[in-house]
């Protein structure tokens, strides 16, 4: 790895002293004069037409400064992909989901708007409903949205190879079929939202938790009718977003509508019961996959057949099924291919982007087969991996460019520290080990009108003051971008502050998503920051009579390369500037889009999807209590592909999140939704894993050094939560035999399980 | 004037509705989490020594989180001029004004540090207390600063020409002595801090109403004992400074303390009567003028002896001793002329920087004299201004560098606007007209180091976005700064949007004072805003082949020059630029010092003062009940050479804030200290004029074209304050006779001179 002065070193994140002490201003910290509170009316009902609606009770509430419903705004659909976007901030006609919102109030205080929202009487003409994307897309299926034909929204249709000609030539041919449950991202900081609006320049200002400060800019202009320009979005401090803040909701258009409306602030928060129920959750995906193999298990053709439950509207929809369909294609090499998917509309809660989007359900099918397979054909399930293993260099059936790839000896460094060889179907009944492989972009390349820009400011004082649009949303961007300008202008990290995601002040980026920001913001960071330096070079090579060239920076001192003695401290530089007359602030710009010849244009056709490909593997102990059918991850060892990181404990921060997401997935989460009702949507009752449950972590890093990232760095965000949960299930069938092709494995299913072996026996 | 698209347009000030509606965010409208509230405990007595300071019963109280006193922090003094700093945040050894700060609280909310405040007692030795200059500098006078061995902390002795040959040569010599009092500034605002301290970076942030973010982070950072670059000053809303909010207090440093000591936020808020009493006031004066005219009154010499009150410590002392002096030099070319001044200590409130700064002071007895000599000689008041009268290109006797100059054209059209010919003294007993000149300059010349910078962004949907350095105080700099990139980027001003006085983010300035903001910070503005230009300007050119030279660009289009349908709107341009693969952000950078060959370096040595000098000549009709005393401002005329304004409202504003202070000055303030004690500390008792006493008020404006403003401006933030007390002073000798050398003209006065004069006949 490389470790330089700043990069590459165990840097904390830089605003963790002020979340721990709670001096960090999240949105719902934030109280502006005057300000006023909202509240929604949701749908108590999962599928009917809104006959009408009495606001006249909440109207005459004193202290209620204004009720709208979905017929006082335009008729304006918002939504992350344009040609997919399908949701109303309040519904207009119809109802799709229990929790939809149907009215919004505003009030002198929450408890006044709590009440007046309580006021509100809708009359509903209820539909029949639909809750299964296989009985959504039976013939004479309640149709949710009028506009569509069908409950299908968004498909994708890829065929490489000749995947008949491929199975004929396999030794064998095998299908399974398997289930992904719904999850729920769950951060700990809820959705709040708060804007104020300029009477004067009709300036509207929102703070609100977002993911993708532009995309909710954007998505606010088109809905308000307001010129894009006459938005700011600002983002405060989150507390974790995991994707389910890409999206804009709700209360993000009714705090700009009312700010706007009424001349004064307006704040929204949602309680944590509207966090499950209304904004989004992980598909649930039902996958069959097909594969046919040769006796040694190369796989030789594959056919996959997913359909995602999108519940009741689009949000991510063709973004989603895509991505489920481009990262099968990795880490393995498949020639031949055919991938079906749908998403499908439901009378539930919505689907959205979620940590690995798309891919953890497609990756738990496609890492269990694997071991099926193994396991049927008498291959050892480590070895298969490792001889359908991509490498880097390798002709991509879709046109990805693999710079770099650690992947084949992820798996072998995996089962090493696992102990595989020892314990893989050696250790005694109800403990077994596990491993499972994934891979991951470092964002996507076919963006590139949405390029990350970074502006760096040298003070005279010596503080560097970066501006950069990246979301921080408690992942550590704003540190990675610190390290790698503190690194560039050769300063101490202590000396470099940062201003991120305020479109007002800082320059476009694309928004934390698809684990591109280290690569795409940190090269803008790093280009601009290489820019400061330069501008300070040009002036300190006169003082110092040598080229600009000859110059290096480390440690707030600036010297000619080769001869140490000859340089100056970076504050002499600076006091000199200052008194040559030379008033011109020091300020580098930077930006940066992925070197990219138009790829993956509109998400669907071929080409090079991303800068850069993470790969991993992760491997699992697990010990089944046969009494209790509680499944216990003993220990998880992540063997890592990345790059160079630019911070190794971030990265172990993301490990460690992703165990216990993964564990999750695996064990523990079901977002439980009966006839359209949730019925979980509490911390307490949905029961994610705590810090009790976590296991003993192990971490190695396979050391790549990529062309395109910064400092040779890959995504490290979102590839490591794709494998645990297969790896933890694949370890359940070595502890107990079971092969559970459904999630949770929870202890009851586990239970159920063993009783009917026990039966069989 | 030039008006252009939007330079020299009337426009509102930007934040104009922000602070009707109450939403604008002053420094005591902010709140963090876990916030503290402070309170200083003040001298009771004008002079002596502290022997102990029993913090006990304080700090015993519930609910208080700290006590400290001037021992518990270091001995570190500050103020604005880095020679002259004398004060402590909280007095070490000596108090030496009632008001000074000796100790400070911080609790859990106001009502306890309030209580906690009164419960901490001081035990002071008392020392024998001076209260006036002229007996301060008599022999054995109390010393108030121990370490001086006299209570005169500044001077200066100026000398040009040969003075004792000019009263020789002249026909008429005269001797006068004038007396200016005690005002307050007065802001809506009272003085407050906001700090926080970043446990992990040790990264102090102050909001603080200043008007110099980069003084008071330089003085923070000397007494706190932190790295300058450790400290970050943000300016929210002022509700006005003029002057008062340039220095550092007690507030400032006591927030920033206990943030750091206690590591939660800390607010500091002073009462209305810790504003009067703890803050500054415009230096009381006492001037004597010597002038030696010939029969048609043309000033030959002059000689002006000043005493100013500074009160307890030197705040800008030698600044302002200075600026008294070297403003007696315009607007009259006076070849031989003496200045003696002194700034001298005594056990009252702080003189400081006040809205011309030392200058009115002199400007009353100037221009009072001329009327008195006038009158004497027989010569006509107005008439005797125009003989005198400084014009463009003269030599000046300091070596300032007169580029432009409407003054003797002010006097004229002053006096027409007036009625002077029809009405000096002609009008009936009671009522009558005086007239009075000024000249100011644009900021100094002399501050190299202290260069104003600017950022300006272009983001891809057309929006504008300024970093500066300028410090807001109500004035309408953001504003100002904002017309001139909107002229230059060629978009209305709804696209332009500022961030300001925030040193962690905007470029250095060296602030409000001196009315140098227009000038600098608006040249900044607009070389920034060029280099927007240019970036956009070359990629334009390439779509259009042409060269960038001949592009225009107004009403959000570029257009070739002398060919308007060869162009492009702004926002295509944009787009085009968007998807053309650049990613690079169009940021431009400018910085300007003033254009001077190191002149009146140390603010005493002759030269090039200001990058340029603004020139008025008020006019005003008073009629005086002459049973009550009261004096009526009926009408207020300014003919006003500012170059080329910018906004002519804001001109307007600034002009008609003059008028009330200088109304303020002439008839109704005086900030009454008895033996130390203020009587009057609070609005209703202080009794400034209202809009209820505004007269009718015209403007008429001499045009100038500067050529080293920004389009040709010059200051108008301060010269106007100068005249329009000698002028009212002036319309009363006229209206009844009476010669009042002393200020304020009160009813009670004006009674007294009519009873007196009516016993005399």
């Amino acid at each position: 790895m490389k470790v330089l002065n700043t990069v590459g070193q165990r840097v904390p994140m830089h605003d963790a002293a002020t979340k721990v002490t709670g001096q960090a201003q999240f949105t719902d910290d934030l109280a502006l004069p005057g300000m006023l509170y909202g509240k929604l009316v949701r749908s108590t009902i999962p599928h009917g037409r809104i006959v009408s609606i009495d606001v006249s009770r909440a109207k005459a509430l004193p202290g209620v400064k204004g009720v709208i419903t979905g017929k006082d705004i335009p008729d304006r659909v918002y939504g992350i992909v344009p040609k997919a976007k399908d949701e109303h901030a309040l519904a207009r006609d119809k109802v799709h989901y229990i929790g939809d919102a149907v009215a919004a109030v505003v009030a002198v205080d929450k408890e006044i708007a709590e009440e007046a929202a309580r006021l509100v009487h809708v009359e509903y003409e209820p539909i029949p409903a639909v809750f299964d994307p296989l009985d959504a897309i039976k013939e004479g299926a309640p149709l949710i949205h009028d506009n569509l034909k069908t409950n299908i929204s968004a498909s994708i249709h890829k065929e490489f190879g000749d995947v008949e000609k491929g199975f004929a030539a396999s030794d064998y041919v095998f299908e399974d079929t398997f289930f992904s449950q719904a999850v729920n991202h769950a951060p700990i900081e809820p959705h709040a939202a708060l804007a104020a609006y300029d009477l004067q320049n009709g300036d509207l200002t929102i703070w609100s938790c977002t993911q993708i400060p532009y995309f909710l800019k954007r998505n606010l202009a088109t809905t308000l009718l307001v010129p894009e320009n006459k938005i700011r979005v600002i983002k405060p401090k989150v507390g974790g977003g995991f994707g389910q803040k890409i999206d804009m909701y709700a209360k993000d258009f009714c705090a700009c509508w009312f700010a706007k409306e009424l001349g004064r602030p307006v704040k929204f928060l949602y309680e944590r019961e509207e966090v499950f129920q209304s904004t989004r959750q992980r598909h649930p995906m039902y996958l069959t996959v097909k594969t046919g193999v040769n006796k040694a298990g190369k796989i030789l053709a594959q056919k996959i057949t997913a359909y995602a439950d999108g519940g009741a509207y689009n949000s991510t929809a063709p973004l989603m099924i895509t991505l489920s369909c481009f990262f099968i294609m990795i880490p393995y090499r498949i020639e031949n291919l055919i991938y079906e998917g749908y998403h499908v509309y439901t009378n539930k809660p919505v689907g959205g982007a979620m940590r690995g989007h798309g891919i953890p359900q497609a990756r738990f099918a496609i890492e269990r087969q694997i071991d099926l397979i193994a396991k049927r054909i008498g291959v050892d399930a480590a070895e298969m991996r490792v001889i359908n293993a991509i490498r880097a260099g390798m002709p991509h059936p879709a046109g990805f460019i693999i710079n770099t790839c650690g992947f084949a000896d992820s798996v072998t460094e995996a089962a090493k520290a696992i102990g595989w060889k020892e314990k893989r179907g050696k250790l005694p009944f109800g403990r077994g080990v596990g491993l499972a492989g994934a891979s991951f972009p470092s964002g996507v390349a076919n963006m590139a009108h949405l390029a990350s820009g970074a502006v760096v400011q040298l003070s005279r004082e010596g503080r560097v003051s970066i501006l950069s649009g990246a979301a921080d949303i408690g992942q550590g961007a704003e540190t990675v971008i610190c390290q790698i300008v503190a690194e560039q202008i050769g300063v101490p990290m202590e000396d470099v502050h940062i201003t991120a995601a305020d479109t007002g002040t800082c320059p476009l980026d694309a928004g934390t998503f698809g684990s591109g920001v280290t690569v795409r913001a940190g090269n803008a960071a790093l280009l601009a920051a290489n820019d400061v330096r330069d501008q300070l070079f040009s002036f300190v090579a006169d003082r110092l009579k040598c080229k600009p060239d000859d110059l290096m920076t480390a440690n707030r001192r600036i010297w000619v390369k080769g001869n140490p003695d000859a340089g100056m401290s970076l504050s002499d530089a600076l006091f000199e500037y200052q008194y040559s007359n030379r008033p011109l602030p020091i300020v580098g710009r930077g930006g940066w889009i992925p070197p990219a010849e138009q790829p993956t244009s509109l998400l669907t056709k071929n080409g090079n999807f991303s800068p850069n490909y993470s790969f991993m593997t992760q491997a699992a102990e697990v010990e089944v209590d046969l009494e209790l059918g509680k499944v216990k991850v003993v220990k998880m060892v992540t063997v890592h592909d990345c790059g160079q990181p630019i911070n190794p404990m971030l990265v172990e921060g993301q490990l460690e999140g992703s165990i216990m997401g993964g564990m999750g997935q695996a064990l523990y989460e079901d977002s439980t939704c009966i006839e359209g009702q949730q019925y979980n949507p509490s911390f307490l009752d949905y029961g994610f894993p705590t810090v009790m449950e976590m296991p003993e972590m192990g971490a190695l890093h396979i050391d790549t050094d990529d062309p395109v990232g910064p400092f040779g760095a890959k995504e490290a965000g979102e590839g490591t939560q794709l494998a645990p949960a297969p790896a933890i299930v694949n370890a359940i069938a070595d502890a107990i035999g079971v092969e559970f092709n459904r999630l949770p494995v929870t202890p009851q299913v586990v239970l159920e399980a063993l009783k009917k072996n026990a039966d069989k026996s």
